[in-house]
């Protein structure tokens, strides 16, 4: 592995602000997954279909539009939430392998 | 599509923080990318090399630690990382063949 003892200050600088995004991020997902695995439960109790295509569409044109709006690529946004639900769906599949009454 | 007029109101309670923490999220990455879009300029004016697996190592062991304190799959994490850095890649060689000469 290189070494790279000198690392200038503006680099550093801005590799702090990196990281500090992306611990937002990180622990704005783990709550976001506690918040799923709620609405998992919930849709389980009151009969309610897992996939909601209505919901999803409608999450995919907000997240579009606050992407515009923030200068981000909508076509990422897109994927951002794609890439994000199927760890949602991968968690619920855990769930109900754990717990296949959904008890 | 079917119609679904009756939300629980605890399901819409639960979507309405799934959208602001989605919200925070994209507004967040909007911000990272145009940090690593300064951190790209900045390596091309150096001389630095566009990747640098040591750092990269740093930070998938950050936030694999991170995502463990929060209750997050660190694999997960680390996906998380490698889906975001995919995309500041592509960000990079579209500016790159936007302006070939890092002018």
């Amino acid at each position: 592995m290189a070494a790279m003892p000198d690392i200038p200050e503006e680099l550093r600088r801005l590799r702090a602000s990196i990281d500090n995004m992306d611990d937002v991020m990180i622990r704005v997902l783990a709550e976001r997954f506690k918040i799923t695995q709620q609405v998992g439960h919930l849709k389980a109790e009151l009969g309610l279909p897992p996939a909601d295509p209505a919901r999803e569409e409608e999450q995919i044109a907000r997240l579009r539009r606050i992407a515009a709006d923030a200068g981000l690529d909508p076509d990422f946004a897109s994927e951002f939430l794609a890439f994000v639900v199927r760890e949602v769906i991968r968690n619920h599949e855990a769930i109900a392998r754990r717990d296949p009454d959904g008890a």
